[in-house]
């Protein structure tokens, strides 16, 4: 308690800004830990000698700027903003800062999108002047807000067997675009957000920035903790629920049909929204393994579905897609537009024409073969190399393994991020994938989708005798 | 006071959130209006016979949903949130639904960047090939944050003499995402933002998201009224002020080079930070109009400048930049991360070529020949077939007139759309520029981006006679 005591001194600034200012810093220095209580309205007053309504404007402050949130009838409670953002603005710097041409001395286990050397460069050459050439300047004219009719109407075609309406399609820049925008469009000041623990570091970052509630459920190894989920939902109104349903990043876990069902039926039932992010479904490799993604199985309008085209096909193009419920259409479609008005038109056209043209299902199957390839090279290779120093599951799908280090190990992921940087060899270290840094310090992430399997072969020797020392 | 009286019922929702839906329900309907004062913490507590701490909740819960605001030492005031909100959406549906071919049955002065058909397709199409077979798949790969080195030094060669650092230039997908980055980056709820009245709608749809309060200060020929100006920084701590420099959108007025150097003074006294959206200054038909950015004049690194590329060149490349002051830069270039992570990077490597072939320049001369000339016939078709029945200033360039219907006319700006439509014109009512509708009734604008002469001759007499009934 006696942390809160403050001189109060006589200014311009009134005192309850004086108060709140105080106990903002208390949480940025960790003296205030996120989520615990603060004092009573009451208690604060008497030990502060001021009156009640000072407090509560205080109070009032702090969470208006998000840094403390009211429960009813329990009180107040902090809210730390950015938890781990100084590792994460380290990690952000050194990538920021990092030419394509420094990169190539690396052996790079952070890749999250298919290597562009498999990128067949010719024939989306032909496609985008075949664009050109039909369409002239109208092809760099946005006139469709929604996104390019052509493209929408061959998603909906190829990947949705017709079941859609065009009209719930809306093309966007990438998931990431499409996390921002839905947020935008469903997410307030203290609305209450699950997410997968860990998750993707770009999404928290989203709903952060939306000063959300983030709650955390634990992912097992087909979905979330569904108990530890319930009791969330008992407790707390939840506005919308983020996960990713195939080869979760960075866990690689994938939800079962019957846990799929079970989180859409609880959805109808506590009401509130799933954003599935239908990350890397495309590869394949364990035959158990059926594609059906929550909106398949969405019978209630429940799920609004992000699919990026950039992380399997290639980065740069910048093209991804939502379908929305009807209930959200219109603002998540307002939203867009507030955000960049649309996306680059003469990419989707080019898209469009790929996709009719049946390129896309060759470069797919031609990717599953590839990282099939090195998925299985690489599991043999963590078990042999690494032995008992580590823990992990098996994806069976994806471009990454979730490594856990073992109890025997003294050493926290970000130490290794760094060792493994002096040893020219990058990983991701698991601290970027929880709200608490601390949650993720035993584990990091392989990604072996810019990797080939004699980089594989050293680098995770080079990480081994880190491990080993 | 009789409006605020609510019967308030025991159930599970707490009385101060029967009351604060209560007053929503009132800002929405128009029985509080926007910036009324809400009744004293006493007054209201006396009448709905509830306790204090009640109507205080009832005030915070509605400053947290952004529809109120708390000054200090004078009370709660109401505050709208999307006043024209139904005039919009009904005018964005219309234009989300026309297709290119749908288009082309109008006369259509809604145009807000160069015309498609000036494009130059082969040249553009000739710097595409060259980027591919030069970079390969690498020219989608999206190693830079920040964009593509090669186009930042570009920018500062050709548009900068080289006074800027290029790691401060940033990238981004036109200038509606640069506003939108930019007010992830530095507004909160409540924050209070200046913006030119009228403005551009885009700009104020990304404040409203952020649930900044709005203060519009007066557009003259020569920039904003500076008394206003100074007389709402003199009550309120200000973040920032939006503005257009060059023809602004939709007056067509230009700062002098006193009223910017001005501003900039008045930003260090007052330290806010100047947004300033470079919208058009390519297009000067005007030779006593100087080309003189706020950026340039910027002693104190006082501005955020976004231009955008799409405006000029073609909407569809979706280009556009950031110069970020040294203060800001980090957090800004965060929020383009958790936006869109990056921008199209082909297109950047595309536009980079074509600037440094000299295509570019090119491209903007033989702009300037053609709007030129619109830009004369129309000025005088305008006074030649309008008479007496409309007001407008001259801009001098850019691609629109902005025009004030005579009190003569009975008709406002809403109505004269939806007939015009009716007859196969389309023009842009002046209340989309407004926080509050009716500012905008006997407005419209014109834009001669998309019409050529004859177009804008039998238009402008399809609306004279909708004027003459």
């Amino acid at each position: 308690m006696d942390k809160y005591r403050i001189e109060l001194y006589e200014s311009d600034i009134p005192k309850y800004v004086q108060i709140a200012k105080h106990i903002k810093r208390l949480i940025d220095i960790n003296e205030v830990n996120d989520g615990e209580r603060l004092p009573s309205i009451r208690m604060l007053s008497k030990l502060l000698n001021v009156n009640n309504d000072t407090i509560i404007n205080a109070y009032k402050k702090l969470q208006t700027e998000g840094c403390a949130v009211q429960k009813i009838g329990s009180g107040t409670y902090a809210k730390k903003k950015e938890i781990n953002k100084n590792f994460k603005k380290q990690y952000s710097e050194i990538f920021k800062k990092m030419s394509a041409d420094e990169a190539k001395n690396y052996i790079d286990f952070t890749g999250e999108n298919a290597c562009s050397d498999f990128f067949p460069v010719s024939s989306f050459k032909g496609v985008l002047n075949e664009v050109l050439d039909r369409d002239g300047a109208e092809a760099l004219a946005y006139q469709e807000m929604l996104g390019y009719i052509g493209l929408r109407d061959s998603i909906n075609k190829y990947f949705w067997e017709s079941s859609l309406n065009n009209d719930n399609i809306l093309i966007v820049s990438g998931a990431q675009q499409g996390i921002d925008i839905v947020s935008k469009a469903m997410i307030n000041v203290n609305d209450n957000v699950i997410v997968e623990k860990p998750t993707y570091s770009g999404a928290l970052s989203v709903f952060k920035g939306r000063r959300a509630n983030i709650f955390e459920v634990p992912v097992e190894e087909n979905g979330i903790d569904i108990e530890v989920f319930k009791k969330i939902l008992k407790k707390n109104k939840i506005k919308c629920f983020y996960l990713m349903s195939y080869f979760q990043n960075p866990t690689g876990a994938t939800y079962s049909i019957d846990k799929k069902n079970e989180i859409l039926r609880i959805a109808e039932e506590y009401d509130f929204y799933i954003i599935e992010d239908d990350y890397l479904s495309e590869l394949i490799y364990d035959t158990n393994i059926e594609y059906k993604s929550f909106k398949t199985l969405d019978v209630n309008d429940r799920v609004i579905y992000i699919k990026s085209f950039s992380k399997i096909f290639l980065p740069g193009i910048r093209i991804g897609y939502l379908i929305c419920p009807e209930r959200f259409k219109e603002s998540i479609q307002n939203s867009k537009i507030d955000t960049d008005i649309s996306t680059s038109s003469l990419m989707q056209r080019a898209l469009h024409l790929y996709i009719e043209k049946g390129f896309w299902k060759e470069y797919i199957n031609h990717l599953n073969i590839i990282y099939k390839d090195r998925y299985n090279f690489m599991k043999e290779q963590l078990k042999n190399i690494f032995q008992q120093k580590v823990e992990f599951n098996l994806p069976g799908g994806g471009l990454n393994f979730y490594i856990k280090l073992s109890d025997s190990i003294d050493l926290d992921s970000i130490k290794l991020f760094y060792e493994c940087r002096e040893n020219k060899v990058l990983l991701t270290p698991g601290v970027l994938f929880y709200k608490n840094i601390k949650d993720g310090e035993r584990f990091f992430r392989l990604g072996f989708s810019k990797v080939d399997n004699n980089e594989i072969y050293k680098g995770l020797n080079i990480i081994n005798n880190l491990l080993k020392r």
